[in-house]
């Protein structure tokens, strides 16, 4: 027994801005899955699947907050004030986002609105979806043979002051650069001839790899010359752009033409 | 039973290639928990903490082929045999390197030196130690009201070609990019001139993390102008530049100040 005599204080709530990962239940963190078991409130962007939602405990009340599928969404002052509200409350709350929360995440306003309110708050980190995507085509951002840097940036920067500009590509296209892009969105014609007026390379190896590390994670190998031919994949996808890319790409190369041998192989056999 | 009666293959060994997260065992994925738990041989760099290697399975024999102490560690090359061997007879083998893999940790090489070999392999990302670094100074890289990029880098560029060369600053630094660089080395007062020289603002704020996320974690604020007099720090380290730790830096500083306020209110009191 604790010798002092002051009746214990209501618990005290606290928000956890946790990571979720790029979409694989394996790669959340240990942290990020026991407090999803923990939690009594998991405030979740649309992005999460299903199949890590899975792992909350049964006592936890899950909300979907995404802003994604547009006018269902909670708006971010809504958004702020569930969380504030349940943490008062004493609970342990879970806001869980899609990859690294601090990666394009509305981060920092979640942050300053829990301080503002004198809310406890601690970020726990999760695998973003450039790393992911690296990873699943085997592939190093830094291979020191071809980069020395890379840069992580959205197509079209969303900024506060405004809704969507350009983004300025000079000085970030470099042959020692990997770029990794962020909502590439559907334009890619668009980006192809603003990436080539920002004298990128037409041979710039690329890769587009959506839904990394998901059930249905697709990719495929391009150059930066013919992006506009790429067909349209599903969000969320991430953009690879760099000369790290080479030794994948020629891999994707070899194992497609192997497939085809392997194909006619069959077939000649029939 | 399975109605083919042949006899079952020798069992085909893989080659996991595993980021162990920055130091803090719940900052592992729960993938790479399981492969560590499972694996038969793990071959670990040596910025690998103990409390992660603590959770390989017993059946693990578990190899230190870190490089970072000098004469004692395993050079590329053998590194590289050690796993082809072990894979050849049909072992699960993790090779365990601090923070993901891909950034800054020569994973091309590996991938290389494994897929010559014929050995199957998998890379499972890993929280690299940037991400881990914002996360505990509770900063969004991408703060959009600050910052529109993240530039991942190194201090001195370890390039295949050249053996160290300086790090050109200038595309790097602007007023709406975070920059991470990785290595920061000791030299911090030729990193300032660098970075004044490529025209960065004096007062752009920046923080030094040391052992993100591990128990001896330790930051310092700072600005550009005055990173020379940030006392030494032990590795790994990462440092952070930019606007977007505006507010995070004001926490910091309000903190101090707070506490600065109850020491003052001790001794008064004595």
């Amino acid at each position: 027994m604790d010798s002092d005599s002051t009746p214990t204080p209501i618990a005290k709530g606290k928000v956890y801005l946790v990571g979720a990962g790029p979409g694989d239940p394996e790669l959340l963190t240990v942290k990020a899955q026991r407090l999803l078991a923990s939690a009594a409130v998991i405030l979740h962007d649309d992005l999460v699947p299903a199949a890590i939602l899975a792992r909350a405990g049964p006592q936890a009340k899950v909300v979907s907050v995404g802003k994604r599928y547009g006018a269902e969404g909670a708006t971010q002052t809504e958004i702020n004030a569930r969380m504030i509200e349940s943490a008062r409350r004493g609970l342990e709350v879970v806001r869980l986002k899609g990859g690294d929360p601090g990666i394009f995440g509305r981060l920092a306003e979640e942050i300053d609105a829990l301080e503002a309110a004198g809310v406890n708050f601690e970020v726990v980190p999760g695998i973003t979806a450039g790393i992911a995507a690296a990873a699943a085509l085997g592939v190093s951002l830094t291979d020191r043979r071809k980069a020395a840097r890379v840069v992580v940036v959205t197509n079209h920067q969303a900024r506060a002051e405004q809704s969507a500009t350009s983004t300025d590509w000079r000085g970030l296209i470099r042959d020692d650069s990997t770029l990794v892009i962020y909502m590439p969105g559907h334009d890619l014609a668009g980006l192809r001839d603003e990436l080539l007026a920002a004298d990128c390379a037409s041979d710039m190896p690329a890769a587009i790899v959506s839904r990394a590390s998901a059930p249905n994670q697709h990719y495929r190998f391009t150059i930066v010359g013919e992006l506009d031919k790429l067909p349209p994949v599903d969000s969320p996808a991430v953009l690879l752009i760099g000369r790290s890319l080479d030794r994948a790409r020629q891999r994707a190369d070899a194992s497609a033409v192997l497939a085809l041998d392997e194909a006619e192989l069959f077939l000649s056999s029939l």
